[in-house]
């Protein structure tokens, strides 16, 4: 039931602080598949693709996806200046952040054991506006290089219309939490016993990148460059 | 620019009702990528696998993955009767549903016109806990084979001890939008002209089913059942 335990990231010198929970970031229900440490975290961070924004509005949870970034110890997030998501959380209002990674269904002999191999990040905090013209665009390359990785030498830089339209919010990941589910099913012992004769076990889920589709209006000889291979 | 319209699940009589949108469910950045046809919404959340709840706990937003199952125009919940995320949800507090799928990743001539391919639905409401037990058990049929279809009738179904740890919510799908972005990049016309030697395109994303992998205690030579083929 334990995943492989990830190394440092290359070129990390000191150790990494323990995920330490905060009455929010304490995982409450299946409190045995959290886990504490932060490389773990980081790696599930840099895997994924886009990430669930919530934010409260009128009293309400929104949750829209979005895209991010992670540079050390600091999510980057984006959107419009106008995005009503965004303008709370450029506001100081508490925000969460989750990604999850779905990596299987666990097919159990009863129902009531069907479950999810998953790995999820949660980080709880308020959002610090990112105002200097260097951590903006710092952000903005995390952010790119998240879902794109080799593209933002590729493309060309924003210029100052483009990035006076897109705000750009840094999120502290101190309170954060990870949670993994991995492993077989949890059948009880009696069902194991009992129903020798019915399968049971996990079918993975797999993220896989499809064929390159050029834009239309690329012209034909253009190669694909050599991020995208 | 548009994706396939989907055609109204077999079975339906009477034409769907169009989303209606809230204020709250109204899509104000990127209105054009905002979809009313019903059936396309079923077609998203019938899609996938799992979805985020947003919840409100002491005024922050805290956002988890979660399986759920459609009945109709009924979004099924489950989980323990002593989680805190569905206690709030159960109890009228107000909760949202966002069921993302990444069709694939927008590489543009500009960073700022990189973007993702993706559906997503998003659900407004109050939850309704489910007593009644025959529709319990609809609820929870509709959850597992949401994931796992055919596996219902495959695993022995939910004892009353299970019944009585597990609580059903139900979210109706009145307050809801259908956000969509497909097709190529949409560069500016002064970048197209001007990288005419620039790669521009759509990196697809697809999620895909690994092999099944059995559990250690079950006896070799038991087949893989029918509804896993």
């Amino acid at each position: 039931m334990t995943v492989v335990s990830t190394a440092p990231p290359a070129g990390t010198l000191a150790p990494l602080s323990a995920l330490s929970p905060t009455p929010r970031s304490t995982i409450r229900r299946g409190a045995g598949r959290a886990r504490t440490d932060r490389s773990e975290l980081y790696a599930v961070l840099d895997e994924g693709s886009i990430c669930h924004l919530g934010v409260v509005v009128d009293g309400a949870p929104v949750v829209l996806p979005t895209v991010y970034g992670r540079v050390d110890d600091t999510l980057y997030l984006h959107g419009s200046t106008g995005a009503r998501s965004l303008r709370g959380a450029a506001a100081g209002e508490p925000i969460s952040v989750t990604v999850t990674l779905v990596d299987g269904v666990v097919h159990a002999r009863s129902v009531f054991h069907f479950s999810m191999n998953y790995r999820c990040a949660v980080v709880h905090g308020v959002a610090r506006p990112v105002t200097d013209p260097d951590e903006r665009l710092l952000g903005l390359r995390a952010i790119v290089e998240q879902v794109a990785p080799g593209a933002w030498d590729h493309a060309r830089s924003p210029n100052r219309k483009e990035l006076a339209a897109t705000a750009v919010l840094a999120l502290d990941l101190t309170e954060s939490s990870l949670k993994v589910r991995s492993g077989p099913p949890g059948d009880d012992e009696d069902d194991v016993r009992d129903r020798p004769g019915v399968w049971a076990g996990v079918v993975p889920v797999h993220t896989v990148a499809g064929e390159p589709q050029p834009c239309p209006t690329v012209p034909s000889g253009v190669p694909l460059p050599a991020h995208l291979h």
